[in-house]
């Protein structure tokens, strides 16, 4: 089993230490979530890592200490038997007098924070997770390598999705073909998104009119989903002959992520529909020639909108109506929805080292949508594109 | 699509309004999370819903208005642009002088507790999850329907493990034919848990000793998991003969799950696996005979263990060393972590309507795990079993 070697581990955490020195706001941050966990550990467990101003971060660790032990590189690994020992333990790490600590405030439930809270009654806590978040935008080579491979299942997905393809199969029964492909492949299964209640499962693949559907999600794409309990994505509708079948199904591997979507058809599609596909194609082309650095992601996606605005989907790119979302693309990495959002409201810069998924899609109310997806890294020359599917529409 | 009916959700609402009453606190509870969302209003939506002490609750949709309109059975659903406009809308519907609200403090993130503090600067917020939680314990004719449901998508995986499995296989193999066969049946997918950091996917496969890998999980079973990134349940170890293989795999569907754990091998086990899985088997046995109205939930659990250190299992019940876990059982229901635990330090008593996950297991240090799981209704007479496939070791 791989692990994460140290000096990416160093790399991170310094990172996050500059923010901390030159934010001159929290003296640490305590870390609790499961990829940020992994992240900044390299591993999953129940768990406060404490990452100091300066000095070596501390993990002290529930349980389990022997897999933390034999899956982080991090040289301070202790064991902690009740969190009331949290306080002593930091003083013996010379970490006794922090008065402002960060938390992750967007992931963190209010009982959790609370208990913290008790064990330090005299610390003042702060939102951390704006820090945790910008260390993560720039990937490095070693990301990268493990999104790429999170890419090449994405491909062997759709590949599955051209053998077993056949008229009347219902969106689950194609994707339980797709996602035992997925998982003789490698995939991890679990998908980890940041956001409050976003449940993801494997992503989406949509036929026909699902694709149309609104959802609650801040997404171009929503679907029925299989119950009003679970009421995005795919259902049960039958494929048909002449319609989109898009599959924005995620790859993840060794907890990297990689997005992905394709467009498939048993026949032809109508005419307006492979033309609103095409045009996608040219969009994504133009966003990715955009990802430069210095570009700020509210530029692109100013960029991607005014060209679909030129190609005469201004009411139909990106969904339509109040369904319509201002926004193209997301950073992806340990989570699905890392940032920068290629969104109207973002005025992060592009940097190198950025992998970006870029999404134009376009709906055809009660009929479908259509559109594809990349994931790109941004360089100091042209973006390279991670995802490696033919990204023209598949008639089978 | 079947819909929550109206009836199911005012029971709900009339229970948590009653509990309200008596507790003669929070005078409404604002309600965000998927599940609670899903339980409460029969649909999952990007909305607040405010369940006032007394009358009818309110909510209102950022998105999707259409959806939430479609799916659930509630009378006052309303479409909110800002979340600004929440007190205006909490005021118009009779609201507007509420000084005390519960929140769901064990799942909400501290950002949007936080936004709804500004929203409501002078209100008071107590936390409320026990309460939601409570409620749900005691289970409907209509639940029950929906969970034993799920069991049988169990019962079709159990049934495709033994057509599909051979030596040699990785466990990741094996798991990609599984869980096609509980999509095919119907299964959602995503696992509702509670929990903090709680990603299930599925649940755990386990072969040999991959079964006694301690986790950080507060659960019998550990498990590698695929990488330190997702490092619990299965990973890539290859199956082989004369070794336990545990399915624990959750089913799900319509937002009800199931909890049953099963044990295969190929060819022969051990004798004192064999021994330890008929022991697992009484003592699930004895649970089940113990699970009547008016017992208490650490009273079960105790006998549970008494049972185990009787028949010589003392130090591998629910696990071994630092890893032991004093539980044995859990509630399920629109969580697969649903209360009672059938824990040591619970009190709860059990009541006619609730259905319990009893999984008693027995862990070979550096050999594999062994038991058994069932999901079980409480009833005024013997406990009825929802779960079908049969408990004996399958040697295949």
């Amino acid at each position: 089993m791989e692990l994460t070697p140290r000096s990416e581990l160093d790399d991170r955490i310094a990172r996050l230490q500059a923010r901390l020195i030159a934010g001159n706001d929290a003296e640490a941050v305590f870390i609790f979530q499961a990829a940020d966990l992994f992240f900044f550990a390299g591993t999953v467990q129940d768990a406060w890592l404490v990452i100091p101003r300066e000095g070596p971060p501390l993990m002290l660790v529930r349980r389990s200490l022997e897999r933390a032990q034999a899956e982080s590189a991090l040289e301070h690994i202790l064991p902690l038997g009740n969190p009331r020992e949290v306080p002593k333990l930091l003083a013996a790490h010379g970490l006794g007098g922090l008065k402002r600590v960060g938390l992750e405030f967007d992931v963190l439930p209010v009982q959790q924070y609370a208990r913290v809270g008790r064990l330090f009654p005299t610390m003042q806590f702060v939102d951390a997770s704006h820090l945790i978040r910008e260390v993560r935008v720039r990937k490095s080579p070693y990301e990268v390598e493990r999104i790429r491979r999170a890419a090449l299942i994405q491909d062997r997905m759709a590949a599955r999705l051209r053998e077993v393809l056949k008229a009347g199969m219902t969106e689950l029964e194609l994707a339980a073909e797709i996602e035992a492909e997925a998982r003789r492949h490698g995939h991890q299964g679990f998908i980890r998104a940041r956001r409050f209640n976003l449940e993801c499962f494997y992503g989406h693949l949509l036929s026909g009119e699902n694709g149309a559907v609104p959802s609650w999600m801040d997404s171009p794409t929503g679907g029925t989903g299989l119950s009003p309990a679970f009421n995005t994505g795919l259902g049960t509708r039958r494929i048909q002959e002449n319609e989109p079948i898009m599959l924005d199904y995620a790859g993840a591997v060794d907890g990297y992520h990689s997005d992905q979507a394709r467009l498939f058809s048993l026949g032809p599609l109508p005419e307006d529909m492979v033309k609103g596909h095409t045009a996608c194609i040219a969009i994504l082309e133009q966003v990715i020639g955009s990802l430069r650095p210095g570009a700020r992601a509210g530029e692109v996606f100013a960029r991607a909108r005014a060209a679909a605005d030129r190609l005469g989907y201004a009411d139909r790119f990106m969904n339509t109506g109040p369904a319509q979302v201002a926004f193209v693309g997301h950073g992806v990495g340990v989570e699905l929805d890392e940032i920068p959002y290629l969104a109207a409201n973002s005025d992060m810069p592009i940097e190198t080292g950025m992998v970006l998924a870029v999404e134009p899609k376009i709906v055809f109310p009660l009929r479908g949508i259509v559109g594809v997806e990349d994931t790109v890294l941004v360089t100091t020359g042209d973006p390279e594109v991670l995802t490696v599917s033919p990204r023209e529409l598949v008639v089978l």
